[in-house]
């Protein structure tokens, strides 16, 4: 799901690395901010995990693994969830474990096929919030019409996990309809983004209690596969690329982008949805609402001419009722995300920096 | 790879449900006993999570869950891991991740293409302990023959992991000179054994430090695909089951095997390979080598005539050459293993109860 996950580095073969800069890390230590999903991530990932690990460096990052067996097209993915508190209005563990990793096939372009879930329990968990984040996750499967086929459970002694960790890996089937990259990527695309961004990361963030903030927001937690299976049904081979932005937020998945496909993203702010909640608890805390990680929407890069029709599309989904075009590829500045403003003026758009939003997912 | 894992209860469309006791999970809270691998990770897993996750109850136990896509048999499996202490003879928790998902799918007859990886890690966690852990990830996956295609990282306060915590999820390629199923095993097939039990979980529990007792014990991680691989050659189809004996050990094993054919097992005790150290540390601590955890063995059940055939095979592949013929499966007592004595007795060995070795893969 989030972009600078180990997941995000899946082979393909048939193409050349991309030349740059190789990554190094030199921390000591692995703090908060690794596994945040800004900068911090993408230099533990790459500078450290990918290399050891025999993973190609330098391959554009991607939300699932490409496999072909017996000319048969799949998406391999797995992630791990430890999002705290365990629930939180709008959803829970249970639900997202589900929703992120079938949403990393769809952004991929496969439909699910099968879930297999492993379970970290911690000694003293209370039966009744396990079997409520089982039934969170059964239920989730079902209306992501995926089967869970397998899986593994742990329990390590009380204070060494936090309740439950669930990692859960998909295999999807490659949608013909689809042919994905970002390096098709080209000047005068526009960029969709399916509906407002950050609900979930403020959602989990007020569900903390840390800060004393009241408002009505809930986590956007949902499968977003009905609306990719419609926008192909659209637009097809019109789309380009796509990615779920959840932890790094729209930001980092856009850098992501204008990093891998070497052009540059400009993007409307103020066409961009963004619920006044959350817009409010931004303003409070400093925040960035473009960094914030959401676990229902999704990023698509698509043909200028087909735009149109694809907003249209994924508009008469449901939960893509608030769909629009946000912006468009450029060929300069190349490799940077700028956001323009209302007044004319432009930013910017950095990737996620430090963690202002731990354990988020 | 333990075979009372979520894993173990993969789908297999074809077969009706077994019959049976439905298994009830009542205790309120989760205690370490839940996740050692023996009758009570078995309530847990069959009495409230498999059931709440949609899965069909009363299947018989496999290591990986059998999917056909186009045509194609595969074999999709996951573990999660977090072994104490991170490094012990003979292995570490990095190559464990490895050859433990790598086993699952051998033993289900399946051939490895690729793994995910992803990581909980504690915030503090040295970065050359987890170097470490990565460098033995990707020898063993070279080891092993494949490739680590994605991935995930995630970061959790210090405190709340104990270093890190890794699972790995693995697509396999069904092997078509295998047709595996418990149903399939006949009174007269031979029960064959790699290699010696118990290195794994002796070695584990020594390495802790709170027994004081010395001697020189290696864990026997080690991916068993070589040793099937040249089994498959040899006997193919008479073949019937295999199993790698993780946690809860051979007794637990068997014990699922005896209950998913509904025959008896009975082995002989004097042929079990066992090591003195590992037999040695057992009677000192009240612990039976049939429970104890192996990481580098497997059992397989093989046609009667085709038995003497398939011992040559494994013995003559590295790691193999103490494989040997350990007992045979009977009409009666059916669903039961009993365990034969040199002096002609016999005793029911039961699946693991309790929890003597926590955390031990």
């Amino acid at each position: 799901m989030t972009s600078t996950m180990l997941s995000d580095l899946g082979r393909s073969a048939t193409r050349a690395p991309l030349p740059g800069r190789p990554v190094t890390f030199r921390d000591a230590r692995i703090e908060m901010a690794h596994g945040a999903g800004g900068k911090a991530s993408r230099r533990l990932v790459e500078g450290l995990i990918a290399p050891l690990l025999g993973m190609t460096p330098g391959e554009p990052l991607t939300d699932a693994a490409a496999i072909e067996v017996g000319g048969v097209g799949m998406a391999l993915t797995a992630d791990t969830f430890v999002v705290r508190p365990l629930r939180f209005p709008g959803g829970s563990i249970g639900d997202l474990a589900v929703n992120g990793t079938v949403n990393d096939l769809a952004v991929s372009g496969a439909g699910p096929l099968a879930l297999l879930v492993t379970l970290v329990l911690e000694a003293g968990l209370p039966t009744a919030l396990l079997e409520a984040e089982m039934r969170a996750l059964g239920a989730a499967a079902a209306a992501a019409g995926v089967a869970i086929v397998g899986g593994d459970t742990k329990v390590v002694e009380h204070g060494k996990a936090d309740g439950l960790y669930i990692t859960t890996a998909g295999l999807g089937c490659a949608d013909r309809r689809l042919q994905l990259s970002a390096r098709s990527v080209t000047a005068g695309d526009r960029i969709i983004l399916s509906g407002p961004i950050g609900d979930h990361g403020i959602t989990v963030l007020l569900a903390r209690g840390d800060i004393d903030l009241e408002c009505d927001l809930r986590s956007d937690t949902r499968g977003v596969w009905p609306m990719v299976d419609a926008l192909a049904a659209a637009v097809g081979a019109g789309v380009r690329w796509m990615r779920d932005p959840t932890r790094g937020g729209v930001a980092t998945a856009l850098n992501e982008l204008a990093r891998d496909c070497r052009l540059g993203i400009a993007i409307d702010e103020e066409r961009v949805p963004v619920r006044d909640e959350v817009r409010g608890a931004c303003e409070l805390l400093g925040l960035d609402p473009l960094h914030i990680a959401n676990e229902g929407q999704f990023l698509a890069v698509v043909a200028c001419g087909r735009a149109d029709e694809a907003v249209a599309a994924i508009r008469a989904t449901p939960g893509g009722e608030a769909a629009a075009i946000v912006g468009e590829v450029r060929t300069e500045p190349a490799r940077t995300v700028l956001a323009m403003s209302g007044f004319g003026g432009s930013r910017v758009v950095d990737m996620l920096v430090g963690d202002p939003l731990p354990r988020i997912c």
